[in-house]
């Protein structure tokens, strides 16, 4: 398509996104200081602006092999469009013909988790057209980082009830737990999950597909030459993003992978790398807690689980007695949540949005009277 | 952007739309005989097919001046994507990387009502790219008619709370409440919509701006040239889709536009372009009955009125009564719709998504029931 | 049983109920005038007081052949207790036990139609025991008539889904729409209201058995020699409470009984004491309007209709528009409510709480806007 | 009141208690080999019986010198009455009217929890009116004993949002969730619980206000000569009735009291009896989870906490896990569940209906997944 922006309102500027000083990133990225486009890696990460023009687009740059990248844009806090990107450049309008003068806030966002498995897929925000100012995005009252598996993932909050094929069209941020929660909080959130993954192993019992092996590089998950020109193999630095609370949501996967390998699995526990047990996943709870509280001193830790059954909640329950015992630190918390009710699914028998609601209300409720 | 739907996968083939045997047409449109692409004009119009294909994407020409035309995709009958459309071809894709073999059902409609002040806003469904077979889509049990102004155009059904802009991003036909009914009644639904206006006139006093003026026309409310030449203004021939029931959702801009022209509305009712009374508003029911009857003779006429206040109900039920009476036709009901309480409001302060299940909740009850 | 309420606490004073002077009397009476002690003939008919003491009793004085009275008792608005009567004088204490100097809004009142098939059935307040002041009921902020048959008699808004006994136990005004209404309006509200019956007609095609008929007496369906000393055939006055709007929830048994006598009905339709007709049912809706007009010169009159299936609604629309034509009388309105849906249904195949709440919903809204 | 129940009908039958064979009796109680008359000692304990007659009514006696008990009743599973007993004996008609032939499930009892504070206060189910026959109670699938303070004796689920008395009125079993539990899984359900105490202390830092204390005796709490010749203080034996599950809601005293000893809680702490620790707290859960095993060698253990909020959640996850460890026993779980958000209180600042049935539906998915 030949089109331009500029064609039908020759009003709009484009401006690279490294010049649009009162940009506001969301996600744990490779930015700031060496590169002028910015990747987005994770779901839910993306950019935020505010703008008194009547009408805003966006450049960004896509490609994939097998699994697509998916957006979704939000004004003023409400979901207005989601969809594909096309591989190449897309120019995708945010608004037009809103009013000038009257302050519009737009976020776009990757609804897609990283794809460990398509080395080509990515997607990079590369400027914005506009034909107003840019104000400054209103501050966030809270940092909070959320790290998960399928669920943090968003899959299953789209799609028929019946569906089961695992595409990105399934997945997403816009409609899961994490988005309410930032609404509920006005939180800065971030998201660093996997589908099938956990804190020990994955769902079908392979041992090095946790997430504190790929917690310590800006995004260990997406691999090949491109995405690591990118930066995602970098060295994760919190220096100047310090959560006030890291919520983890893992421990699904790794009850399922771990039942597998000891038997109950069929043919899934064969595809085990290495001998699992439950007591070496508790170590692994125990260690990730550590891990976290390097990177941030002074966050609460939040573990969360239940939303798909309640299999390894003592094991949770121990690790996190150990980790305090054996550290002194009691900045850390555990809650079941509501495991998802017959009526409360959505597609590819994952939590539906009824059950992402209450995992959402649970947790702002918790966090809010924990962070005041 | 140079793309091709083939280049990630060779096997797409594509297919003019007129050549699809199984292709679903759905909303009132000029199509069937005499073009080989298909505009769609109304909101909730578009195309619905079946297929095992593991990929498949649309090819969609679109215009517009002020007023750009989206649309919406369903996948077995759960939204997954929305969004604005672009000037010229679009080439879509509705889904990919889906199991082969299983059949997935994929509905692709407008958004938008037809922009009767731009008469470059248009759309027209050109082709479909598919790896697999179309098969039939499934039966509908009903036909429904639903003609209607704002809220059957969705306006507020999008959009943050305060925001106040007319613009497409805030009208759908994916969250309201004729689409609900569609799911509820396996209904095969058209929308004949536009926002403001009335059975009479117009939310700003303007006798013209009624929808039994323009009722006649495939759609008479799109003008210009280009959209004249799609046929547009052709005469409506309803001998190949008779409506099991015709749903009229109108009264509320006739209620304000004769309180303004009455004085209540200040310079609004300065607008008006001929004296107005409440009695000719009835006179324009009842006649506008009859002409409904004229094209569906069997139809179940069913006038629902009340999401945006009452004003105007005793005139309603008055008109319809006198319809009765001349025409001896007891085919035609009346309900008043629960009005649309506070928190229920979307953007524009129109019925947001509760409003719109009310709705959609007490009029399939009654249709059911009335249609057996 | 010998115990008195004094014997735990002596500091209980017993007074007359015609000795309270700050009483609030709900529902349509015969007292004020003429005697000591107050019968509650309708449903939500009873005695409201405020007192800042610590315990509370009332004297009711009851008796039945077949069906016994029920009572329900709010505090502060908030429903606490709800049971049977038995014949005799019963000392019923409506709280104990709260802090002293606090004020307590405390309602008593009958949840029992008056039961026309058991001329011994009655309910008469004759005291309150109280060791504090009684002070003023605040002021409510309407006045509003309810008028209708079993679904604001409550049936069915007690018992199990299953049940289908026609017993006081399953009917109430605790949980139905009308004492919903009240709350959300702060309303003064009477119900005259029979179970059965229509505006012409009962369910089983009994002419005779139609709430005008007898309107016009405090209680008209209240028999035998006692409740007719009580008063009930008394003329109702109601100079002395102008209601600011009259609800007629009446049509449901009028559709069942004509389409009964029509043929459809199979026994029931032998039992009509007269030919029935549905154009003679539309001449006693416009006739029972003018009626309910005589009485309250400047009340809203508002039909609604609904909750049970809509059957007859044309004809009501019908009627209420010639009632309009013919007395030039404007002050009338239509609403057709939700029906009830699978789901929604209480004991009895009658509406259940869920239903009433959204009935409520609808009319207080409507009236709240209509009333200012 | 001289009235009888055969008064009204002749054909009632006095039935002693202990003579009906069909009896299925609710609760913790001293009753099965040594009495002929029931004490119904703890809230939700009381009698249910089926049977095929038109009428049935119950004999009760009661006294109290400052907390009067409440009753409530259930017909065929639904709530149909609840009322304050009067001391005396009490003949209280449980249903009449109905259909001779069906089968009615009638459940009548206590709703409120043992009262420490006033030891005249007791009810004692004496025997049964009937005209029909008993039939046997279809059999419950689970039995399920559930350990509580406050939330477990339903404070705050009746009464106005505003009222702070602590009275019997405001207290029940009736609109608590563990009888919602109870529908949910066809469960035989027990209630051990006191409201203000812990498994530790008190919300007032009183240590031997703990449940464990009292737990070994039929009803520890219930005190004074009469309740003693009740069997309150006899050893309670589990050997009849082994419950596949314990829950136990416990820990939110616990943390009152302890941060009131630590100063938080100004004067109350003064009122400490012992010193007070977080440490010893964490001792007596895993103490009394020992305890409960010794009881019941078969059941599932599941602590549950975090109604009103998660103060002591960490050191009860401790607890249990140094429980398992020290045991090797893992038949014991714990869920936090969903705090009472802003909109679901009920009175006295405790939970209202919206927050147990979220406890409800919570623990009832978990137990109905591991106890099959």
């Amino acid at each position: 398509m030949a089109m331009k922006p500029q064609d039908k309102n020759k009003n709009l500027q484009y401006c690279r996104i490294d010049e649009v000083e009162q940009l506001f990133v969301h996600g744990r990225t490779n930015w700031q200081n060496d590169r002028k486009e910015l990747p987005l890696f994770w779901n839910n990460s993306g950019v935020e602006v505010c703008t008194d023009g009547t009408e805003l687009w966006i450049r960004v740059e896509a490609d994939y092999s097998v699994y697509e990248p998916w957006y979704a844009v939000e004004v003023n806090g409400a979901l207005v469009s989601r969809s594909m990107l096309q591989p190449g450049e897309n120019d995708i309008c945010l608004f037009r013909g809103m009013s000038a003068g009257s302050v519009k806030r737009v976020f776009f966002y990757r609804e897609l988790q990283p794809m460990g498995q398509d080395d080509n897929c990515y997607m990079i925000v590369k400027g914005l057209y506009c034909d107003g100012q840019f104000t400054d995005v209103p501050p966030y009252g809270h940092k909070i980082e959320f790290i998960g598996d399928s669920i943090s993932s968003g899959e299953g909050t789209y799609g028929a009830n019946d569906d089961m094929d695992w595409i990105p069209m399934y997945m997403s941020s816009s409609h899961n737990y994490i988005n309410m929660i930032s609404k509920k909080m006005n939180a800065d959130v971030r998201i660093i999950s996997q589908g099938g993954w956990g804190v020990y192993c994955s769902w079908d019992a392979v041992r090095k597909n946790n997430i504190p092996r790929i917690y310590d590089e800006i995004c260990g998950i997406a691999h090949g030459k491109f995405n690591e020109s990118l930066g995602t193999a970098n060295a994760y630095d919190s220096s100047n993003w310090q959560a006030d609370a890291v919520v983890i949501n893992l421990g699904t996967n790794d009850g399922t992978g771990i039942a597998a390998y000891n038997g109950s699995g069929g043919e899934i526990g064969a595809m085990a790398d290495e001998p699992l047990s439950i007591s070496e996943c508790e170590k692994s709870i125990t260690a990730f807690l550590k891990k976290l509280r390097s990177y941030y001193p002074k966050a609460h830790l939040l573990w969360v689980y239940g939303m798909l059954g309640y299999n390894i909640s003592a094991n949770i329950s121990k690790a996190i007695a150990d980790y305090m015992t054996e550290t002194g630190d009691d900045n850390v918390s555990y809650l079941t949540l509501p495991n998802t009710l017959k009526g409360e699914f959505g597609s590819r028998m994952h939590p539906g949005l009824k059950s992402h609601e209450k995992a959402a209300e649970m947790i702002s409720d918790f966090l809010l009277s924990k962070l005041g």
